[in-house]
């Protein structure tokens, strides 16, 4: 950690800061400049809270060197992490898993269709929402559990693992009891109780990242759910919220390259909410693997134009069979 | 609702969503345009749910007239709604209201200086965390329930009623059981199922604004609890995430004035988060009551050197102090 | 054109906007509804300005259905642009072309060593800055009008055509003298009167998007070009300024395909300038070709570490060597 | 300046940069962690272009103590900057100045108009745009020069200095001919040659915030005309682009106090293009001195209604003349 000084510091604020450095057992290394003196801080293992600090009189900005998250490092965790699910692999030197399905699960017939189809173009594994956060209290908020139910069904009649968003922490017991891999929606990025909850059941966790959190954040909310033991975490970009909306969101695919240099952990990208245009859907689930995803997350529905959410992101199973061929005629040259 | 053709539509397209719009019940007026067709809708009680309608062929876009809210809507309810806390009254033709207090509760003794500090410069209500939202796990992450009985004692000493966040749906019992108004945070303010939660308490409620969200989904939120039957909501402009990161967030006061105009609800401002820069928290508190807030939320700390919570945006109390008697002279005027 | 009234208009601001509209020699259709009366306005070939409506009494918002552009769009010109460069072609059907080069000439020596070695490696254009935008006054500003003559030298030197961005309308002649192509940076994109006599030159012009431009700005800017009789226009996605700062800015891949839906305009991206992380380049440029993007700008330098400007973003002949072959293998599968 | 190399940087590569440091006159400091070495830098004079040090292996970021600007800022000058033009004067210790007139300039009768009305409540400065920056080639582009006359023209009938945009290098002469103060406006915020040129005019200048500039970007453009030895620079904060489109922009209050704080220059506040609503511009107004804004630039039309441009925005001749009475009583208590 590096603490500017105000260039109008006294001495004595200086010297207090280096006395309360030292009596949280650190070093302090003064480096006075021509206008304003710093301090270096040494010997610390990892990040320093540094609240005592920033508020003592004269300091201008502490500057951390090392980040808010030490367990989803690479840093102190050089080799990449591999999640398995149901015999889906997430990671390294493993094909890229594919998950499809409907964005929510709408009736029993409606969630075995779109796994049989899904299933038949090669999809690794099945999505669908039971519980689904919805921006106004007046559309409609899934099917709960008996939609569950019917994703468990749909899953097991095709042979494929699921995964379902988990949106509070007293779902989790239901959740777990259908489900492979729990889902946290970007809304719940920073909802640390439920991040905490979902680490300790060692179930594998899909987290999305939130629509403005930073590249740091979204490491940090990974952080919890290893904190509490469980490293079977998957990070999914979803496009985040810039001053664009001619898109439903900005899909931010550089993060994948940098996330994957950052941390051990895989990283999935969901095309679907990300463009919120099914024309865009498979071109930018292309360039997600070109840029180093290890999966895909796209929401097909056996008749978009009768979905009762988000259909108008939604591939049909024509398109979702053509983008699948086209995916294995990429993965030919990656 | 208007619905916008693909310039490319065919005349069979078009007829879809006309009897698709009359199958709803509502009336479709087609507008032929130079370039492409649009259909208005009429007939519809409010806002209309267009997913049907947007995932037909032929659809580019709609535009809604209607906004996903109406509860919180001043076209349906014209006279502003008051919410009266503990002999404290949030909105039109009343004083604002000041809250003020720690970020996190820390001890009993710092709660109750505290208490007596901000209460002897005039504050209106107490607030301080109890359960802390913290970026990363490694943070402090606040006292519990033992943290809610200091507040309420302090709140008692010194005859101020308190508000405190509710993190979790687990904890509304015990928060109801010593806060007087709820608190949502910013990263919970899409948290449907505890805003429905906090809603059928009927408590009065304090809703921040989500980092990221626009002033439509946060009135959306805000519909969430008064779709319960709870209006005792007062809104909070907390600041905005965006590409300046000179101040913690950008406060958007404009926000303000809008939403007096939007809705009946009263909105209040926290300078405190807004800029996370102590020596601009009272500038922009009076700022805000000049753009028309009906009160303002300021973090005060016995010590702000010593706080284990943001202390970097913490007045101390001579300054919470200097600003309650500028805020004083400043009502005088408006 | 979409009218909306205030629900609370009066009849007679609504005819006062019927009025309005039959002068202007359109028609007006008003669509009564629930709450607020709407006004369809037909007749129109393409856009309206709507200043007169928008600020008649009664009038709370006026949607447009037309765009501020019409040249640029594919609706009045479905069939795709090519523009040729000195043998390069951009544009569908066509091998995407990659323009690579230093960030800015900085000697005769540097310019012709990476125009040798670009050219090997297979570039069909090269790049060299020789006015440059610097944020502060005390950096780096280019070798001016002697850097155009390295940069000619060079580009003949090879055979490649040489592209240059152009800052000024005076630097306009001296610009064409030396270069096959004119570039626009992100900051002058809407510098209309550069775009103005950059369209009567009549040389092909290679326009990067705003940092905070939408593509519906990106895309009037074009028009601009455009209206002065000249259509040899590439558009050139660099990324936009977002809240995220780990990277430089954030690449906004999702425009290519979209672009490329709206108009019949070639695209290509810029991941050197959008990342700003030499490691990243190569990744991204090869989403962006996935994407759909007519050829890549990417800033090679033969000694990186030494490089005047933006080094940190610049591939090494190496890198960049390795890159082309990587393109290679990815054409094969598009 | 503070590097900090990659945890697994070798002893070489730090050593590489020690020297680096040293061959540029300055002393290096390393400041070994228990994860990485950071090296400090002493003894530079102001900022330190850090190009050649970033680009060299092992480097993982060069965080800067000091500033891409000097002339500008308070650390050198602690005395406030005041800027004097034609008897208004910008700066501490003096009323804000008021600067109001029509978006553009329309006709003689109708400037005329706009002066007399805006002098009778007033104002202190006059405005009028002759060169319009708009979004698409086909709207109103101004009267040009035959503007500027009607300005001056204006201005000498009712006794106020006028100030106008200028927009490209060539327009000066005439400009400085006709005002007496030159505008730059958001979108030329980082045309660094015009800056210049501004600069050795000697003219006063009002220089606008750029939609998407950092307050460092702001204050290093303004350092672009202190270089050329023109200090007669006020900054104006207009408002900056974010995810929020409900007003036009989003104002950014807090810059004026942090502004202040960080230079010496004056800032106004533009409240009519910041919200693009007239209901909004005089409460923002308001908010803006409260947050200790210099002066105020609105915009008044005699007739909104008839406006060429941003009608919506600006005020009629009453509502001038009430927000200039509030201003009035509300500069009795700052």
């Amino acid at each position: 950690m590096l603490i500017v000084m105000h260039h109008s510091a006294t001495s004595e604020q200086i010297e207090r800061v280096i006395a309360e450095i030292e009596a949280m057992g650190l070093k302090a290394e003064p480096i006075p400049g021509s206008l304003r003196t710093a301090i270096g801080v040494l010997g610390n293992q990892g990040y320093v809270d540094d609240t005592t600090i920033r508020n003592l009189p004269g300091v201008r900005e502490t500057i951390h060197v090392s980040k808010p998250y030490k367990l989803v490092s690479r840093d102190f965790h050089p080799q990449s992490t591999l999640v398995e699910v149901g015999g889906a692999v997430f990671g390294d030197g493993h094909p890229p898993v594919i998950i499809a399905g409907p964005c929510s699960i709408e009736s029993e017939e409606q969630m075995l269709m779109a796994a049989r189809q899904v299933s038949a173009a090669g999809a690794h594994m099945l999505r669908g929402g039971a519980f689904k956060p919805r921006t106004g209290p007046h559309s409609f908020q899934g099917l709960g559990v008996e939609g569950l139910k019917y994703l468990r069904q749909a899953g097991n009649a095709v042979g494929l693992p699921v995964v379902t968003e988990v949106m509070r922490i007293e779902q989790l017991p239901v959740v777990c009891e259908y489900a492979d891999m729990l889902q946290i929606g970007a809304r719940n990025m920073q909802n640390f109780d439920l991040l905490k909850e979902v680490g300790k059941t060692g179930y594998p966790v899909l987290l999305k990242r939130g629509m403005s959190a930073t590249i740091e954040e979204f490491l940090a909310a990974a952080e919890y759910i290893l904190a509490e033991g469980n490293d079977r975490v998957v990070l999914c970009e979803r496009g985040i919220r810039t001053f664009e909306r001619a898109t439903r969101n900005t899909l931010d695919l550089s993060v994948v390259p940098l996330i994957r240099e950052m941390s051990h952990l895989p990283i999935i990208v969901d095309p679907s909410h990300a463009t919120g245009k099914r024309a865009l859907v498979p071109i930018m689930g292309k360039a997600a693997l070109v840029a180093g995803a290890h999966g895909l997350m796209i929401e097909v529905h056996p008749d978009p134009a009768r979905a009762l959410c988000d259909g108008a992101q939604s591939l049909d199973t024509d398109g979702f069979g053509a983008l699948m061929a086209e995916l294995q005629r990429l993965q030919a040259v990656l």
